[in-house]
C-alpha cells in the first residue's frame, strides 16, 4: 500500500537535558508523516478538515531503539498498513544514516466537527485506494 | 504496587484546531505522572539524573478514548505495573470527572550520562519497593 | 491593577541539552498566568472563547536574566498594567526562591472567530476593572 | 552583514484553538533560522555545542501583524544585526505568499557549560565576519 518518506532535522527545542530528542516530539514527527503521506496522494489535510472531517488519533504505539540527536537529519518512512472505511493504520520507522533508530503505529479515525466518527471521506479514500464497496 | 495520581489542567497552546488536547500533549503529561509518583516514594528524578543516572522511555502505548479540552481538569493515575533490577513499566489512567478518557502503558530503562543501560540505583529501587537481589 | 501569582513547575521536556529551561517554553507560562488571573477576578477564558471571542497575542517581549532549570518551582506573577476597551497590556515577573529571573511584558487583544479585532466583552472589562465608558 | 532565508511548514500541533499558529512556536522557528544563518556562513551550532560554547538568548522581542495558519510555509528570513565578541542581535521577519506577517528580533550570549558567559568562538565570529580585534 501507499508509502512515502520525508526528511526531518531534529530541533534544538525538541531535545532535552539528556542531550536527545524527547519521546513526545515524536508524534509530530509521524503526524507530519501522515500528512505528506496524504498530500503525495493527492489529498491535503487542511483542505479535508476545512471541509468538515478531522483526523483523530486513536491509538499509539512506539519502540525507541536508539536515541535521535539535535541537529540529526531523519528519515520518517511512513506506510499505510490498512484502511477501512472508518479507520486508518500507519506504520512508521525512523532511519538515521540508514540504520532503524524508531517503529511506530498508529489508528486514526475521521471526525467531525464535534468530534463524532464518520465515514472517511471519498478524496482520502481515493487518495488511499481503499475500495468504495 | 506503586500508585499515585496528580491533577494537571489542559494547557492553551496544548490544544489543536480541533478544540482538543493534541496527541502528543500525553506522554508529557505521564512523564509528570512518573516523576510525582517517583517524588511521593522519596526518590527525586532530578537528584538521580544530578547522580548520573538517566530514565530513557523505550516503549510508549496509548489509547486515546475520548478527547479531553482545554481547562479540563485531568487526574493522571499512575501506577507502577513491574520493576526489574534494569527496567520499570509504568501504566496510566487519565480520568476527567471520574470517566476514563485515556489508558496508556510506558517501559523505561536506567542509562548512564552516555546513554548505555545501567542497573537501577538503589535509590530507585527503594523507592519502588524492588528487592536487590 | 490587578496582580496575581502563580506557582508552576518546570517540566523535563520544557528543558533543552543545556540542561536550562527552552526560552520557548515562557510564553506558555505567561499565558497560563493570564488564564489564572482572569479566573482570579471572575472570568473563565474557556467561556469567553466557547462564547465567541478569543485571545489573540500581538506583542511579547522577554528579558531572560538568569536561566530556570527542571523541576524548579517557578513564582510567577501577572499583572495587568493597562487596559483599554480593545486591548490589555500585562507584565509578568518568574521568581525562584524569591530571585527575579524573568522579566516579561504582552499585549493581547480581542479577536472574533475570523480573528477581527472585537471589543472586550463585559465580563472581561469587569474582571480588569476596566470602566465600560 | 549576514541574511538568510529557510522556509518552514506550520505543524498541526503547533496550532491552537483559533486554528492559528499559537504564539508560542514563532520563537522556535526563529532559532531554526539562527541555526540555519549560521550553518550557511559554515559554522554548525552542533559542533559549537558540543565544543563547549552554548548560545544562550538572553532578550526576545515579537509582534505578531497577522496570524499564520496550519499548513502555510513560511519564508523566515533571519539577519545578523550587530555583532560584538560577546553577544549577537538578530531580526527577524515571517512573510506568507510575500506579506510580512511577524517581525521579531533577540540578542544571544555565548556561554560555557556552567552557563557563564564567556568570548565568541573564533569558528562563530569568522561565520558572522566580526573583527577579533
Amino acid at each position: 500500500m501507499l508509502e512515502s518518506s520525508q526528511t526531518i532535522r531534529v530541533r534544538y527545542n525538541e531535545c532535552d537535558p539528556m542531550g536527545i530528542a524527547h519521546h513526545a516530539a515524536y508524534p509530530i514527527w509521524f503526524e507530519m508523516g501522515r500528512t505528506e503521506s496524504c498530500r503525495a496522494a493527492g489529498c491535503s489535510y487542511r483542505e479535508l478538515e476545512a471541509s468538515g472531517t478531522a483526523i483523530a488519533v486513536t491509538r499509539l504505539e512506539i519502540r525507541y531503539r536508539r536515541p535521535v540527536r539535535y541537529d540529526d537529519l531523519l528519515d520518517v518512512v511512513t506506510r499505510v498498513e490498512r484502511a477501512t472505511r472508518v479507520k486508518i493504520e500507519h506504520s512508521y520507522e525512523i532511519r538515521v544514516d540508514g540504520v532503524v533508530t524508531t517503529e511506530a503505529s498508529t489508528t486514526v479515525a475521521c471526525v467531525n466537527r464535534d468530534g463524532r466518527p464518520v465515514a472517511m471521506p471519498s478524496i482520502l479514500r481515493a487518495a488511499l485506494g481503499v475500495d468504495s464497496d
